[in-house]
């Protein structure tokens, strides 16, 4: 309610002002939650990150009986200039073909969230190709593509400004439908270039750290790799002076639509669930942005991408699960939003000592 | 069909043909399942651990179509004389109360195995107290309690075998009512203490590197724990030839449950859910006896009790979760549960390239 500006207004900096509606979490309700979990039938802590998990949901809802009806998984779709590189094993046609597959439930996150009880949302932020016959695509296009980034910005600072408030707006949406819920996907052949990119710049960190195998290139076509990033940090130096500018310099369109989606996520009191190595790019912008954003953030896993240990352990963040994954789309949040709701069964559900007639142990 | 011989016959040695009819994984099934997985829409392997889940579960089930469509957890009680050796951090009386909260529905595997779509069976297989009122508790009690493995065996032999066997009819009576996926799960207070005693024994491993907190005791108790399983190891060091004599030396009847619940699941070709540290410690005894179980066993998680670590790495095992659970139960298996049944809906419901007009890639 408080954040009805977001419909009202929808100037250029709307993402400026999710970033500082959004609040540290409170503390009472932490310690409310610390203390029913205490009191539920089990040794103190022994339900481990379940219990971390549901304490930060109780502190993000404010709800003495939370609940996570409504989910969405929301799937930004962009295409990278910097493919002409020839950084990815696969072609660029592929991101509209995977769109085609996403909007006719085939793709892994179809299946994943369907498993979670959540919708998928899929939108075109930076495809380059324009889909005609998409039914239920939803078109906030800023460009048709980036730039390549070895030669150039991947985008103006205004196109990734807009980008950004697609993320906000989404997440808007989302908040006004009733989802209290949501995690970050993505789409777009070559996004792991920009996401290591972001990750070194912002970090810091050397590139080779940070530089993977994406969908599947070989040890020649990551050193390759990370030459191209080499080039591209070093050709848009000048222009890069803070997480926005680096953001439009490095791309991509649906990495800055999931910035916005954290920024905006948060600023609503969302669950925001983080997946993989793009998202965590994404995530990385909105901390530089505003480092509160993290409370709200739940990191489901560390990818096969290399770099993205990297990540975790620069920003000091655990994250839930560990299985190899390298998809994208959201799949990994999809796996973690039912654990996530599991937690907060575990919250709801559970017999505290006194009600089962045992004392409270260690 | 082939198995009836369970119902036929209820000699001491059921257990050994259990173990003896578990079949090495089909090739041609895991081969096939591999096909499949290759040609989803989606870069080879990036599903990670799912996809090894879907191939298992493939192998095991040998269904063009694999379903999971009913899910059990069985939860083995017993008790350990042990206990008076002031090994734990609650008291023996807390086994019968939590048996209580189990049938009532409010503890944490209650919730969780609603969460997973899973019943809940309990099962006095060795609880001290005779429970009068307890509706819904199978009554299997080989024997009330254990002995105290610091001065003597925790059983005789032929209680070790019937206590494995009663896990063997647990998994043929689920079996009968259709049950295709099963988790291991525990109660016992001071049953940490056995189960350190076995990996100790059946790794082998130091006693210090597999012995840990258990619910919750201090730096000073671990110390007392160690010195008391170096006693019971010392003890009945002359007794302990093979796995079913060491598992009667160290006890538990629990886990004794659980061994003949891995070797008769994997007999009948289910999928079976390890839980925690005490389940490992079942699961090791059947791996001791067959090692061919091991395919038909889905290591949920990596407890954050001290030396679960070590089982896996002696063993060659990679955990799904690292949750830092140490509750038991079966909460991190009726977790994984839910794990498992996406990676089924993932090889069952994803589109393959042909169907999404896309080109494999890399």
């Amino acid at each position: 309610m408080v954040l009805k500006f977001y419909k009202k207004e929808l100037a250029v900096k709307m993402w400026k002002q999710a970033a500082e509606q959004i609040q540290p979490l409170s503390r009472s309700w932490l310690d409310r939650a610390r203390t029913r979990l205490d009191n539920l039938t089990k040794p103190r802590g022994s339900l481990g990150s379940l219990e971390k998990m549901a304490e930060r949901v109780v502190a993000i809802r404010q709800e003495e009986v939370p609940s996570l009806r409504k989910k969405e998984v929301l799937v930004f779709v962009g295409d990278h200039g910097v493919v002409s590189e020839g950084v990815s094993a696969y072609p660029q046609e592929v991101t509209a073909l995977m769109v085609g597959n996403f909007l006719a439930g085939g793709a892994a996150i179809n299946v994943l969230a369907r498993c979670a009880g959540a919708e998928v949302s899929v939108i075109d932020i930076g495809m380059k190709e324009d889909l005609q016959k998409a039914d239920g695509l939803i078109r906030r296009n800023v460009r048709r593509g980036t730039g390549n980034i070895a030669k150039g910005p991947a985008m103006m600072l205004d196109e990734a400004e807009k980008a950004i408030n697609v993320g906000v707006e989404m997440a808007g949406e989302a908040y006004e439908r009733g989802v209290s819920m949501i995690a970050t996907g993505d789409m777009g052949i070559g996004n792991t270039t920009p996401s290591s990119a972001l990750f070194s710049s912002l970090l810091p960190a050397d590139v080779v750290d940070v530089t993977g195998r994406g969908t599947g290139i070989d040890e020649e076509g990551v050193k390759h790799k990370v030459r191209v990033i080499e080039e591209a940090l070093k050709v848009n130096r000048a222009s890069m002076k803070d997480p926005v500018s680096t953001l439009a310099a490095l791309g991509g369109l649906e990495i800055a639509g999931i910035c916005g989606l954290c920024l905006a996520g948060a600023a609503r009191r969302m669950i925001v669930v983080v997946d993989g190595f793009i998202s965590s790019a994404g995530a990385l912008v909105a901390i530089r942005m505003n480092p509160v954003v993290k409370d709200y953030l739940f990191f489901s896993h560390q990818s096969s991408e290399k770099g993205h240990q990297t990540f975790f352990k620069k920003e000091g963040i655990r994250p839930v699960l560990d299985l190899d994954l390298r998809l994208g789309e959201g799949t990994g949040a999809a796996l973690v939003m039912q654990l996530i709701e599991d937690s907060v069964k575990i919250y709801n559900e559970m017999a505290t000592f006194e009600e089962a007639g045992i004392a409270p142990g260690a």
